[in-house]
């Protein structure tokens, strides 16, 4: 499985595609990761942050946009490494000129975890095959 | 003390009985533990989440409920496989067959913790004895 | 880096100043911290809570505030003891006698991770100097 968090600040809003990059995440983790990460485990979402204060709180513009990555135990440790380090670059890619345009802070954490699962969507994945 | 939360997507909106949902995972708490879980530190929250992209992204219909607990260290690890394996359970059966009728993955995550607390609902519970 | 997220019961919607609640944190880290956190990694946010159920779920004027902090990785542990200990403390104060007022909870976690970062507030900061 793998779950991906992105949290961004509400100022902003039409700076850039949200849809774009929860698809831009999700097709990284499908098509880069050589299958560790099942398609059917795949989930993404975006939280809109609407009160925040951002460094020294001087400068309105200020924004960020943070990303929480939660995947299986186990993943091997070079993997790991090219993997997160393709996918920030293609955020970066993504987000293009936005760093120059207004201060702006990107990041991402990654964390592993085992847990409970009971998971239908892999059989939709199956049923369509 | 106990924090749960659930996130899930809003196209299970009217799908399933949120306020159920919360109260089903308190009371588990409180009456499946044990009293390992004190009853004025169980806080259970849900977030609705309006933005995600899930799996292949070619279905509408596929949705998640996810749920992270933090608890406090050091409880024992019979005891928590027993309480989160019961609880998980407990969860899917509430849910009954929205499995069969809808792609749909659960999943529930347990991480423990220590940390900083002033809390007054101690003392409401005990005031009321 | 430092990272907060302060999750708050909308039922306490007026019963405190949210706003000040996040200055006061970011400003904490700035001021208290003899700069283990650069000024332009603080990011402190607020997540209002519409769902949730608290303890026995009788009371419902039972509500909480929990803040979770994320850092980087190597700091020293009595300067967190101390850090934190001490930002608990001017969270309380800030509180007030609410804890008095009604039944409530707040908590502090504190964790540590590394992670891809890239970040222009940085920049602006040093050209404003």
């Amino acid at each position: 499985m793998a779950h991906a968090t992105i949290e961004w600040t509400a100022n902003l809003e039409g700076a850039f595609d949200l849809g774009g990059l929860l698809s831009l995440i999700a097709a990284e983790m499908r098509e880069r990761s050589s299958d560790v990460f099942p398609v059917g485990g795949i989930r993404v979402r975006a939280i809109r942050l609407t009160d925040y204060v951002i460094a020294d709180s001087n400068c309105a513009d200020d924004a960020f946009i943070n990303i929480d990555v939660k995947m299986g135990v186990g993943r091997d440790a070079a993997f790991k490494q090219a993997f997160f380090n393709q996918m920030f670059d293609a955020v970066k890619a993504f987000l293009g000129d936005l760093f120059e345009r207004r201060s702006l802070a990107l990041s991402l954490y990654v964390e592993e975890a085992e847990g409970w699962k009971h998971n239908t969507i892999h059989h939709r994945l199956t049923a369509r095959k």
